[in-house]
C-alpha cells in the first residue's frame, strides 16, 4: 500500500478515531450526566490524532483488520486525553487552555476535570479488553499499555517534569524524561498495532519499535522548540509557558541549534529503521515528516 | 473448608494482600523516587482490606488457587486506594486525615497525589494483565474492574456524590449513589474471584452476587452511620464530617433507625444469598458480619 494522499488519508485515521471515541464514551445524556459532558468536551472535536493515525498507518502496514485498530486507537487516545486534564489542573501546569479552548477544569471545575482523566483512563482499558481480537492479543495490548502509562512511562515522565521544574538539567536528563513523557506513549501506539501482529518477524518489531522511539523523542524535543518559537495562533496555547514556569526543555538544556539538530537526527534515525519494509511503509514514513516538521 | 479461626484468616489475607501489594509498587529507590514513595505511603501498611479478604474467601471457596488471587487481590485494593487519594483532594472531599496518618496530597503534594492514583490505576490493570492465569480469565477480570471503577461504578458514584452536595436526596437515590460508589468494588472484589472459576454454575455464580451486591451497599451504609456515631480515635479520622459538608447520607435522607434497619436487611439478604454454598461458605458469611457490625 503506498500513501497516494497522505493528507487525506490522516484526515481519515482522524475521522475513524473520532467515531471511535464516539462509539465508546458514554452519552451526556445519561447519569452522570456532567461527568460524562466533560468526558466528551476533551476527548471528542479537535486534536491532531498523532497517535491514533501512527497506529493505524502501522496496522495497516502489517495488515491488521480494522475493528482492534479502532478500540486501540480509542484507548491510546483516551490516554493521551486524560494525561492531558491531569497535566492541565492547577496542582500541574495550571493551564487555562488547550486547543484553543478552556481546559477541561476551567470549563467544568477541578472535581470534574480529576474524575474525568480517571474514567478516561479506565475506559481506555476496557476498550482494549472489549476489542474485537483474541484474549492473548486483549491481553498483549493491556499490559503493553500499562506500562506506557505507569511510572515507567507517561506518569513518571510527569513526576520528573514536575521534580524539575527551576532545576537546570543536562540534554541527556531532558532526553530520559521526554522519552517517558511522551515518547513511551508515541511507542506505545506503534506497539498495539504490532501486538495484533502476532505472526511479525521479531526482526520487523524491533525495527518498528527502533522508529517509534526514535519519532517519540523527536515529537516532544520539536514540541519544546515551538513553545519557543511557534505561533500561538496555530497551536492555541500561549508561547513561552514552558520558559516562565521554569521547565526543562531540550532547547533549554542544549541550545536551540542543538535542539533543532537533535530532532533532524532522530527523524532521520526513524526513517531509516522503517526503510527495509520499503513502499508499503510510505504512510508511516510520511507521518514521521508530518510530525517534525509540523507547526502546531 | 470451614472458618475455624476467622480472624486469624482475615489477618493471613491481610498479610497475602501486604505482600502482593509490596511485590507489584515500584520501590522508592527508583525514580521518580517521589511518585513511588507516594505511592507506597497510601497502599502499603493501612486499610482492613476488606475488597481483598472478599475475593481471597471467594477464590477459597470456588477453589481457585493461589497466585492469580494475588494479582487479583492486588488490583482491586490499588484500585480502592487510588480511589482515596483522589477522593481526599482539595477539589473532592478536601481530608487531611486516612487512617490516622496525613492524606497523601498532605504528606507529599497535590500533583504527586492526583499522579500516585493515576500511576495506582493503571498498576492495578497491569496487575490483572499479568495474572498467573489464562488470557481469557484475564481479559474477563479487566473488564470487570473496568466496568467497575469506570462512570457507571465507582469514579460515576463520586461524581454523583459530589455533585449531591447540599441537595436533599431521597433514601433511594443514595442507595444508587452507594451501589456505584462503594458497592461497585465490593461486587467486583467477589467477581474478579469468580471470573477465575469459569466452571462455576451459573446459578452459583449469580448467588455470589446477590451476595456482593447486598453486602456492598450494606458497607457503605454502615460507613454512612459510623460517620454521625463512630469513634474517631478507631476510624483514624473526623466523625461529622459528612454532615459538616451536606453530603447525601443514608441516615440524613432516610433517619438512623431506617438507616440501621436497611443495614441489618441487606446483611440478611447477603447472608441468605450465601446459605446454599453450606458450611464452605462460613468465612465470607463471617466477613459480611465483621463489615456490617464493625465499629471502624
Amino acid at each position: 500500500m503506498t500513501a497516494a494522499d497522505p493528507a487525506g488519508r490522516l484526515a481519515a485515521y482522524q475521522a475513524r478515531v473520532e467515531a471511535a471515541l464516539e462509539a465508546r464514551l458514554p452519552p451526556a445524556s445519561e447519569l452522570p450526566a456532567r461527568l460524562h459532558e466533560a468526558m466528551r468536551y476533551s476527548a471528542l472535536g479537535g486534536g491532531k490524532r498523532v497517535r491514533p493515525a501512527l497506529l493505524y498507518a502501522t496496522g495497516e502496514l502489517l495488515g491488521v483488520s480494522g475493528a482492534p485498530l479502532d478500540a486501540a486507537a480509542a484507548a491510546v487516545e483516551m490516554i493521551h486525553v486524560y494525561s492531558l486534564i491531569h497535566d492541565d489542573l492547577p496542582a500541574m501546569d495550571d493551564d487555562d487552555l488547550r486547543r484553543g479552548r478552556l481546559t477541561c477544569h476551567r470549563q467544568f471545575d477541578e472535581a470534574t476535570a480529576i474524575l474525568a482523566g480517571d474514567a478516561l483512563q479506565v475506559l481506555a482499558f476496557a476498550s482494549l479488553a472489549e476489542a474485537a481480537a483474541g484474549a492473548a492479543e486483549r491481553v498483549a495490548m493491556i499490559a503493553l499499555l500499562a506500562r506506557a502509562s505507569g511510572t515507567q512511562g507517561m506518569a513518571g515522565g510527569q513526576a520528573i517534569d514536575l521534580g524539575a521544574v527551576g532545576r537546570t538539567l543536562s540534554a541527556a536528563e531532558v532526553e530520559q524524561m521526554h522519552l517517558r513523557k511522551t515518547g513511551a506513549l508515541i511507542e506505545a501506539s506503534v506497539g498495539l498495532a504490532a501486538a495484533l501482529a502476532p505472526a511479525l518477524a521479531p526482526d520487523r518489531r524491533e525495527a518498528l519499535g527502533r522508529f517509534a522511539a526514535a519519532l517519540g523523542l523527536a515529537f516532544q524535543i520539536v514540541d519544546d522548540i515551538l513553545d519557543v518559537e511557534g505561533d500561538p495562533r496555530l497551536l492555541g496555547k500561549t508561547v513561552g509557558a514552558d520558559k516562565a514556569r521554569g521547565k526543562p526543555t531540550y532547547p533549554a538544556a542544549a541550545g536551540m541549534a542543538a535542539a533543532r539538530a537533535r530532532a533532524t537526527a532522530l527523524h532521520a534515525d526513524a526513517q531509516a529503521a522503517i526503510a527495509p519494509f520499503g513502499p508499503p511503509a510510505a504512510m508511516l514514513s510520511w507521518l514521521a515528516r508530518y510530525i517534525v516538521e509540523r507547526s502546531s
